[in-house]
């Protein structure tokens, strides 16, 4: 079996958008723990887990934060695995804020970041990363290439069915 | 004399911008030490000197970063003194990578923010905070408001050469 | 008892988001006094208040304002007490309006701004500010961010039953 | 003669810009005063120029700032005379944050804004204002529009020798 | 009677955020006409109404549009009297796109702008220009604005009753 | 021969970017004429010039302005001809304003917009267009494409020893 | 009959919007065939499209995405016909990210980007570029054009009632 | 030896900054492959090195790309691997318009996005990425990360020298 993922947000009204990270990992059948953990209210909390995080026998870790989006960055500054960043939509600023936040990290500390509310293509990502040293991850990842073209071809079809009725 | 100030930066690059905080800091004669200290690449370091700030004698601290800025953010999480944030002018987005990720802190975690390299203004907000139990500091605000008003003032005469001779 | 906090607001319509500011000030058992003043409307009378502000007793000034937020700077420009600025979000551009009208000060005359609608934040930071002479203020803002922490901890807890049921 | 316009500034060193908006001013034969003024740094002297500045002869106010560009707002809270603004570009932020913090005023209290930097078109529009009851002036309006069509007439017949040697 | 106010959209849907210009300048007793009008789709109609604008009893000219807002700027290419730009607010970027195109004009041509949907502003402003030459405007907007710092001052005195109920 | 394309711009302190396009329509042979002309300088020479382009014998115009960026859109709103309109970069906002002011096209009066500063995708663009019915630009498209994906590749070649040699 | 038009979208999520710009060929009798294709999931199928359309018949290709829209970028470098842009809005951010992955194309790869959403306008810009070599769509954009036009005079009587009513 | 990385970028001009992600890889000594291949120019040539990448031995690819960015995106839609994206600055919009075309990846087709400019930054995620089955790299990341905080302590001392002199 691979090595797991972490999938931390810094507030569980993350949840709802960060869960579909959650269903992807499943179906790569990537074993995960999935914690609250804030970079501002459990600040060693944060930091000792990430330094612990590749002992614990985890491989990526992501990290789901809205507003200043530290989460994702505290977590690399403890750790050399590759942490990926979900920069989250809050109530203003449409997820910008998080975005800059994010993915803006200084030389020698990256965050590997995803599109605003991006919480699958997190999932893939950890996935893909994961695949370098797992076959069985890396066959899934192609079939799911696959099944995702077969869907757009499948929508393509169903399409020509509403023009010809307009 | 007043607790002390801290001043901190994110990288020495940053330190043509924030001299001008030490100098403001120097004429209200308010006590005051200058670190670098980076939450990406120190961050225990940054975490302890939080933590154990207050004891040490500092009153607020004042930190400064660019790009995705943390260092206010994590400092804050770790102390319950004050925290001034500066956002840092870095080489792109001309510093509203930096306004967005210190300014957009979570409900409990304020980081009070000032311009993009608004350095003289953290060391004025710093006065200003430490003054509320410090009369001699409060003496120099009144007096320093006044002379800038004078300033003003003074430049508007001059002005009005500069017009005539249009 | 310590120095009374000034909430000031420049619409009536700022109250719902303004009154956090209010429930998180009793929390500190801090004094208060909260207004509808202008910069636009009502400007003597936000220059008279601002001027008296610290011989009212008053120790720090909250200003929550929306588009072109004038009321923090104004107050600022007016009196050498610590301003802090709540930028809030109006019918357009989320904020933003606000957020640079408030923060972006020229030298010598600071605004502590928080996050826009920030209204709990800025509560908290005139606690801290205050807290540097009442340590009574000072052991509720401990034990305030030691319960944050706790809150954290226990939404983790709940989150992995929710989980377990995935 | 015309009333007075009042070409008011922040800082002296607006001037290289709002120079332009005087020359202009002159084209037109409007008289002027202009003054270094700040809302925050004199915001007493600011108040008391707005509210007797119909009294002392004044027709129009126009007001240049950068940053935070309170001044125009300021200005306008405390006459109901119209009032320009120029939002002043400064060392970040290409003058974005000054043209929100001008142009986004609550209604009841406008400010007339121009483009950011634009302090001939602030004169411009004065002089159009000052038409409504001057002739002269609106003469001199209509010969300078002709003028200006005259010179992108002129300097597209100049193009045209460029184009024929490329 | 003082000249007529000339209050243009670019398009129908603009009219439920524009009434409040109408409702405004009623207040003033100013008398108005108001137009749908379009830069693109009736240009010609556009022109001329602008062209003829002055000898057909108008001082001032409203134009209100949305997206790539032409309007103001056509209308002030083809006149010499001051017109006032409201950008509106459509289906994406919050008026920002409005904005950007109605303010910033090139010299020679100014657009007095007001805030994103800022009708009822353009109305006082037209109200506070022709109120140079009409004594009888300029004593209600001075009224206006006192009673505009009553509705502040009666809004803070019920503030309190809620306060006193938190 | 094809049909003319004109080139427009709104300074002619565009033109050292303009050129390229001038530049880029020669290789094509494609005729074209190219003028200053502006929505709000010249209004009634730029509408006429657009009502009767089709029947002087252009098949294109592109039109090039900074700021609130309106010619293109004018043009538009007095042809039925296809706009291509180069949004330019001025002093401040690096083009977004007038990418916003040409892209924004009410429905029924399109802009075919292409990058800040595009001038040559613009007239790329008037070949392609004109290519439809002229088979000689259509292979020198083809040619042009085939000569580009070649540059690439030599570039890629020369790169590789500026590898080796690190 | 003219050459077909391609009207390609990213998902079938973007029906909704992009169905107008099928009705708007309809209006001018324009062939066309709709697809859905994605750059990022059936890249090999995108390409060969657009390596093939022109044999296949196609003058323009109109592309809709959102997010990182690439579609139209990748099918513009895959043939020498005209491509043009739709940006859609999508979850976040108004459509500002596809329109920037749209409009700002490299030097020799143009995309001729509409507004935001803008289905219709695409649509009426393909005919406009038909047009050009046939007779018949021409005369249905003057037709067009002209009831457009129309249609705002006939809002503007229908508005005059309304404001009588006021 | 661990699995190749590969280096793209769209354009040869990105090389001075792309460098430092060379540099970087061979501090790890991780071999890699450094390209110039573009969406645009050479689409065929770029997805046929993407569908083939894996077989070709590399375990990462790296894409810098700047304007409407697609070099990353395009790339990932054609492999399974995992795909690292650099937004490049260029000469309009501070790189924003590459950030966002860069990282804003519809669900399913994820880019690992780094700061703009983060050519460093890249190299070192993609270590970290190999390092997950390669422990020599591992190693050094952990040494990397040590010296980055040493140099950070060192540059603290060197401060104080700077202070003390103030």
């Amino acid at each position: 079996m691979s090595k797991k993922v972490a999938v931390i947000m810094g507030s569980d009204s993350d949840f709802p958008v960060v869960k579909s990270a959650l269903t992807e990992l499943k179906k790569y059948d990537i074993p995960f723990e999935c914690h609250v953990m804030s970079a501002h209210r459990t600040p060693a909390e944060a930091a000792k887990f990430a330094v612990s995080a590749k002992d614990s026998g985890f491989g990526v870790i992501i990290c789901a934060a809205g507003m200043a989006a530290h989460l994702a960055g505290v977590i690399a500054g403890n750790t050399t695995l590759p942490v990926i960043g979900i920069p989250m939509k809050s109530s203003v600023l449409d997820g910008m804020d998080a975005l800059l936040a994010t993915v803006m990290m200084p030389p020698g500390v990256p965050v590997a970041t995803v599109a605003i509310n991006g919480a699958k293509n997190a999932a893939v990502l950890a996935a893909q990363i994961l695949a370098l040293s797992d076959d069985s991850i890396a066959e899934k990842l192609v079939s799911e290439k696959s099944a995702m073209a077969d869907g757009v071809i499948a929508k393509d079809e169903k399409l020509q069915q509403e023009i010809d009725a307009l």
